[in-house]
């Protein structure tokens, strides 16, 4: 007889959190099939093939891997199991959980291509599993909502992401947000124009910072790094540029001129402004922002971010394009641009700032009681025609206590209980009783039928 | 450079088939939360403390078990790995996936019993995993759809999930369908008054195919099942009972005079019967079928089951009434009732009955073209005014010629295409071209979004 328990890093959602939940993924999903995206979901398992060598050595750590069924030790030497677990993984495991949403993406385009529309404009939300040390709001399964379009270079495409963030914000009723956008190319031209191309990472890991620690720290940070000091000077325009977008861009493209992919990446920032400019998107909540640097490694154009205002927490979207999705499984080429929702923290933001109505919970509309047998036989169809009129109703099965049945009703945050006895039975005017307020109104099914539709 | 697969009985869903599962799944949760039903999801990954011993031996060896993160073999043994894998398993793997709802809705229940509104009715939509053999039609991935209600013994709990079924159904366009009912008690009472108490399997999967064989093959089968000649000859009013069911539950009352078990069955039979008569339901599709047998290990009550007709498809629903949820989990005496429905076989289902509409698979409703830059910057208004208005719209990102763009609509099954060229902007009439039909119209914008809303 064990006492049952989840394993660490995982989570129940029970109804009042799936409700919520439920909502926040409509939401997305809505708007992404607004937009022109379409719905893939991919296995669970994946083989290991597909899955290693993708994430970096630390990723194909983090991978669950599956024991092979039946005997997984058949082919297995002793020699093999002195060899340590690294070695023994491969010969005991060929199958492994999806890590993320972007490589099972791009297995199915390659192992489809000759049947998909391109531009493929998918877009996906499952959960995704990583054997990372479990910590507040980091978790060992998780969902991830990516929408992805691949097979075209348009920047079209950046602009409706942009779009899409706004709509999917405002219609979870999160109002505050900033969509932070930079370029991979400036990123790349500000490295070159110090004189110091290939050092975008550990360059941007640093001025990412200007905004938390000040210049000095990062100029700091940079000398540590093994930046000279005469190449801190140069960069001295970048932490200086001031102004509206405008006028950054113009102070950019003077800085980068000898640098033919930073002026590159200029151009993209103008035309994604422009673009949004001329969908007339109202008041759009754009910053450009040249110290955003995040996945460095494989975003080529475009990189965004969004943050909620006021509130402390982490991004909870981003993305950007990369030039080259399918080529680790053998079809080069294929460029595309995506963005990834964080349903977990996106949560955590309308719980704190009160963002989930109050009948958000609400999946039953009214509750109809039942004292005995001759009650019961009467309201069932009653039960049958508030269904019937699509209000979300049940009965409680037992014959109790009111007071039993009106707990029942308080726990499940079902807003209106429905008291059918005797008197009720006589005159067919049923006792409706709102369990916020309190009030009870005597009503025909009809009425109340009315009432709750 | 490996050239991707899948892993061995597991499927990607692609856009076309998600958008039909994608109603099918919207049809059940609708109903389900229409009778009071709440939203559950509990972790794929489960301890195999929780899952082991739960399913019998072959569950126990169909479970996907997952590797311990890490050095898995830090703690074990030559001596272990000499004992085999069997052993081997526990000592380097504490986790499995999901095999079933049941288990982990038990195990929530447990750990939340005391913040649940008890009866506690929950509906979970997710998959499950099991090392089978893949063959057609079983996959080593798949969904279930479970709805359960515990903490009760009413009989309205076994009413309701006929008349869910029924809404569903219908709602999904099956018309043509026979919900099969017995009781548990009825076979135990049967067996009884044979003198067979306890030997319900084999009675039971002997007399489940009087159907299908006839009943001479039938009493072949028990005889080679080790029932004597004398026993066979008792069970002959059970082969021959006719009539409707009102007939059929007295013959039996009569023939089961001495057994209690089997009367309590007929008895509860007799009570569901009236209870969906009560409610109203209109032409109920149930039929009693006391050869009905499933789940005998733990269904104590009513097993239901739900065949489409005039499709050669085993069952597309199942479930039953059991009296021991968690008792494996220390919590005893928590009973239920439950109905699972076969996601796989409804779609089989309707796709070879033709039911699933044209439009199912439409996720874009409109394609703008886009021939050059000022085609573009004159379209993106449009396109936003589109969204605005509700109606799923997207531009083709790039400069292409027109065939190009007609056949990417075609491909996405995207019914309307609206061409944007030198006239059309000159007039401010777009050209909309059905993509059935192919008959051409020029309309305003505000006319199109009139006639696509």
């Amino acid at each position: 007889m064990s006492k049952p328990s989840l394993v660490k890093g995982t989570r129940d959602f029970g109804p009042s959190v799936m409700v919520k939940r439920n909502f926040i993924f409509y939401t997305i999903k809505h708007t992404f099939q607004k937009f022109g995206f379409q719905p893939l979901e991919t296995p669970t398992l994946e083989t290991l093939n597909v899955l290693m060598g993708k994430y970096g050595d630390e990723g194909d750590q983090l991978l669950f891997k599956v024991l092979n069924s039946g005997d997984f030790l058949k082919e297995v030497t002793p020699e093999d199991f002195d060899e340590g677990a690294k070695k023994l993984t491969h010969k005991i495991s060929e199958k492994g959980l999806r890590y993320d949403l972007t490589v099972p993406f791009a297995r199915y385009v390659v192992m489809n291509r000759n049947e998909l529309a391109i531009p493929f404009k998918r877009y996906q939300i499952q959960p995704v599993w990583r054997a990372d040390r479990p910590q507040r709001g980091r978790y060992r399964e998780f969902y991830q909502c990516d929408a992805d379009v691949v097979g075209t270079d348009s920047l079209i495409c950046e602009a409706e992401i942009v779009l899409m963030l706004h709509e999917i914000f405002q219609n979870l009723g999160i109002t505050e947000f900033t969509v932070k956008i930079n370029n991979r190319k400036i990123l790349s031209g500000i490295a070159e124009t110090i004189g110091m191309k290939g050092s975008e990472v550990p360059l941007t890991v640093a001025i990412d910072k200007l905004d938390k620690i000040g210049k000095e720290k990062v100029e700091d940070e940079l000398r540590e790094r093994g930046f000279s000091a005469e190449v801190i000077a140069q960069l001295q325009p970048i932490f200086n540029l001031q102004g509206d977008t405008a006028e950054v861009l113009s102070g950019l493209k003077a800085w980068l001129k000898n640098s033919e992919t930073g002026l590159k990446g200029v151009e993209e920032i103008e035309k994604v402004w422009n673009l949004i400019d001329a969908f007339g998107l109202q008041s759009p909540k754009i910053q450009l922002d040249i110290t955003l640097a995040r996945g460095l490694s494989y975003y080529t154009g475009a990189i965004f971010e969004v943050k909620a205002n006021n509130v402390q927490m982490g991004s909870i979207s981003g993305g950007g394009r990369y030039d080259n999705l399918t080529g680790t499984f053998g079809l080069p080429g294929l460029s595309g641009v995506g963005i990834s929702l964080g349903v977990d923290r996106i949560y955590d933001v309308m719980e704190e700032l009160g963002l989930f109505a109050d009948n958000q919970g609400v999946t039953t509309q009214v509750l109809l009681t039942n004292f005995d047998a001759e009650a019961e036989t009467y309201s069932l169809p009653l039960l049958k025609k508030l269904r019937d009129a699509g209000i979300n109703a049940e009965i409680y099965p037992d014959h109790a206590k009111l007071r039993k049945q009106f707990e029942y009703a308080d726990r499940k945050k079902i807003p209106y209980v429905c008291v059918v006895g005797s008197e009720e039975m006589a005159t067919g005017e049923l006792t409706l009783k709102n369990m916020q307020s309190g009030e009870q109104t005597r009503l025909t099914i009809e009425s109340i039928i009315q009432n709750l539709k």
